[in-house]
């Protein structure tokens, strides 16, 4: 009977939906990675799962495959040596598309069932999932074990939740009865079923494999489509494991596996534009640089496409009365994961004559060094470095650091850590400019590259900040100021340019740091993206409303 | 107080939502034309209306305009007359935009208030719209009162009630508390606004001016973005009466009325490419033929497209209790506006060794037979058939129904209406064909153009029109039959191709009918259309969501 895993998780939809309603804190899944949660030897295990798929064949038992890829290296140093099955994009696409009726037949409450209980048994392999994370995206553990895990489970159940509630909008069924004055009504029955679109594609980043994908993936498998999961030629596994998963749960239910497919290629051999290109494909969601972003909304034909994509992410500071709270909170903004996130801020804008704090005034240059400073006492401990920097993902962004050390004047260099002598790894470098003479800040430059740039006022950096957001895109901004009436402004400001805002954070809660069910990540209303994780909008189009009606027999 | 607008109109608000929830009958303006409803004089009085237009200038006052333009002459024989004001899209555009800020800061209950009002006042000049609308599509009046009138308000109120349900999903503020073991827990206030797209163009078609406009006009309207509605340049004064009501509203309650701007042009020398084309354009709703639906979505760039575009619509008689019942409510759906209705059916599929009825065995002749004496008899009285069919929008369709008898073995052919000496008229045309040597019914034939189309039975019949459905779309679809197997297995095949199924359907309810608030007009999920009036999909992704957030003071 396929609906007892929906009556076993739906307590967990109940929850979600209202926490999605009530948009207060809330999560599914318990978020530090403890022995008392997990089981006390999850630890260990997860560490030994995850070490049982170095230097093998992944199985994913019935995927198509003609033959395997897979080249991962640790940014940690070690090279996985793991290799996948794989195939081209028709295989592929014919092998999802020969699920396709199957899974569109089955009901709503049984898909949703189903993905629950993939997350759930996702869930239950947090600390596997973690190492693989860590491995593929060079996150330290901590943070690959919460982002790649429940965190990224959060947005998944997210996901579901919306698509449920979306599903079950219309009534399955109704009678029509229609006065007819003195006449007898007409009465018709309806009849009304969910048609999903048909194929989909989640084309996954290297940075935040799970946590990016898991809401196109669910969004798509829970309104009824079959899926094909295309992960980053670097950060396979943490997709494999969840495909292989997801098929494991299909197939115990007599489902066609193949409904969740890995499209797994080789760097530099990608197969993604033949698989964006195809006109069978029916849905996109794309995470990744607002280049190829760019090629696939153009590419994509009459798909949906979702996307995030990237921007400049701005702080503006205006005054502030914790300057030493506020330097330390920025400081581990800029330093978490070495600047790889997408909502890490990229450009400070401070007042060329300085700002008002609670320790009196501060020069532009005070302020830039107290950054700096802050910085440089977060990461003193090479163990506690390691533990927030991680490594870096990509060369490419290591390369973008020093070549960057030239757009400015440097206020602290980026450096290695100590503590990961095989790592790839690039501490915060911070440099200075003037917003009036250069614009070398208004590019993005992923990594941990921070501009500390000189503006005339708050009001001038909010309209900076602001208006580059427009233009390039923005995930988050921060404004830090006394005045309510300029952070209402600086609301309205960076609202227009569809920039969700944090003010005056101090403490353990960042501008990076969104929360699934509270916070939607990405607005879709400026460059950076043009979805946003999760609402309505993101669900409602996977899927069409079919009527079949007759006149009621009486 | 603009509220005030919101609290009025309040109760029709709610009702409205609760019949979108429940999909059971529901209308909120009368759809009969009777003075009792209306006022004693309204008939007159809205016919007195639409004389005053005509050989004038059409007066919107302050509506940008570098010339004018009007050509409408109406299928009954006489011309318009009426010039309106014009600009070129740049101009349309760049006053749209200037109107953007002021209408995106409002909140949603005032635009929600300020659209139900300009719907109330739509209703009440529903003589007015009648006229107008007969006397540029070719409806009769009947039928123009409703379709154009009442029918269309609901579809608006439809896509108001949509849209308020969308933007109050999330709450305009919430308190974030997360738990931190012992420690005091992290406490967030957040904060959340709608923030819409921008400038929205919404493309009128000449058959349905208001009905098919007034979704999406309204859906963008409501959800903050100003409208540019472009009508056709053969029925641009049902939309000028829309527009000007409009910005009455606006104006009065201190908003700019450039909210809402008539993109008046000239046959020939149409401006819908130029504002297509045009970035700024972030929204389009656009109605007419797939070829320039085709052109709308490829040239439309990053702005959300919702089409209703055009089909192939079918029946299947694959058997009946109900003959003679049959007979008539097909010749009804096949005369109703001389089948210049999207939904009206073009092929009817009847198996080769006839069907089964209450009548007896009856051959595929005598079916073609019975339907085509139907409408003889429908249409017998020359002021009944004025009443039915109307007058043709567009020489065009007129001209397609010549060429198409050459297509078949006529049936039944067309002609002339007696009672409409002046007007453009065609009566049904009904050709036989066999499926299997010729596919000549496969395109889309706008207008009284029938094929009864000699299949082998009823399940090839169903096969034949949903694989049809697929590949050229459909927005109807009808079903006749007597076995509840062969009923459901239509149903699973209709849905399968995206279509929306009527079956057994005799007596006072025909399947071109599509009612607000019960059946979904298109569904999105075949090439008749990528979008469907009105479900949350066509709403939600109109505007954004985005959030500030501070800790909250203790």
């Amino acid at each position: 009977m396929m609906d007892a895993l929906f009556d076993r998780h739906q307590p967990t939809l109940a929850a979600a939906l209202k926490a999605a309603q009530d948009r207060g804190y809330w999560s599914a899944y318990p978020e530090i990675p403890s022995g008392k949660i997990y089981g006390e030897t999850a630890k260990d295990d997860g560490l030994a799962s995850y070490r049982a798929h170095l230097g093998k064949a992944f199985a994913l038992p019935g995927h198509p495959a003609t033959t395997t890829v897979g080249a991962e290296v640790s940014p940690f140093g070690a090279t996985l040596d793991i290799t996948y099955p794989a195939a081209d994009a028709k295989t592929l696409i014919a092998a999802s598309q020969a699920a396709a009726p199957a899974w569109a037949a089955t009901t709503p409450d049984v898909r949703v069932g189903i993905c629950l209980e993939i997350l759930a048994r996702l869930n239950r392999i947090s600390f596997e999932m973690a190492n693989a994370v860590m491995h593929t995206t060079g996150q330290a553990f901590a943070m690959a074990f919460q982002a790649g895990g429940p965190h990224a489970q959060d947005r998944g159940l997210e996901a579901v939740a919306y698509a449920w509630a979306e599903m079950t909008r219309t009534p399955v069924q109704a009678t029509w009865t229609k006065p007819q004055g003195k006449a007898d009504p007409i009465v018709l029955e309806k009849h009304w079923r969910i048609v999903p679109r048909g194929v989909s594609l989640v084309i996954g980043c290297q940075t935040f494999p799970t946590w990016n994908s898991y809401p196109g993936l669910f969004a798509s498998l829970a309104t009824g489509n079959t899926v094909i999961v295309k992960p980053h030629p670097g950060a396979i596994l943490p997709l494999a494991i969840t495909v292989s998963i997801a098929r494991q749960v299909l197939a115990e239910q007599g489902l066609p596996a193949d409904a969740v497919l890995l499209a797994a290629d080789a760097p530099g051999a990608e197969i993604t534009r033949d698989l964006v290109s195809d006109k069978t494909v029916e849905i996109i969601d794309y995470t990744g640089s607002n280049s190829f972003g760019d090629w696939v909304r153009k590419h994509a034909g009459d798909a949906q496409v979702y996307t995030e994509e990237a921007g400049v992410n701005s702080i503006v500071i205006a005054a502030t009365d914790d300057f030493a709270g506020m330097c330390a909170n920025i400081a581990f903004s800029l330093s978490l994961y070495s600047g790889q996130m997408c909502t890490a801020p990229q450009n400070i804008y401070v007042p060329r004559g300085g700002i008002e704090t609670n320790e009196g005034h501060k020069s532009f240059d005070a302020v830039a060094q107290a950054i700096a400073v802050a910085v440089d006492a977060l990461l003193a401990d090479p163990t506690r470095a390691a533990g927030v920097c991680g490594a870096i993902a990509n060369p490419l962004t290591a390369d973008r650091v020093k070549v960057a050390r030239r757009l400015g004047r440097i206020v602290r260099d980026s450096a290695g850590i100590e503590g990961l002598p095989e790592a790839r790894t690039a501490t915060p470098l911070i440099l200075t400019v003037d917003g009036d003479q250069t614009d070398a800040h208004e590019e993005e430059r992923f990594g941990p590259i921070t501009f500390i740039v000189a503006v005339s006022d708050g009001a001038d950096a909010v309209a900076r900040a602001a208006a580059l957001a427009r233009r390039k895109g923005a995930i988050t901004a921060a404004y830090y100021g006394t005045d309510e009436t300029d952070i209402l402004s600086a609301a309205d400001s960076f609202a227009a340019a569809g920039v969700n805002l944090s003010v005056n954070l101090t403490g353990g809660i960042f501008v990076n740091q969104s929360a699934a069910f509270s916070d939607f990540h990405v607005t879709g209303a400026n460059p950076a993206g043009n979805a946003s994780l999760t609402d309505a909008a993101f669900v409602a189009n996977r899927f069409r409303t079919v009527m079949w009606r007759r006149p009621k027999a009486a």
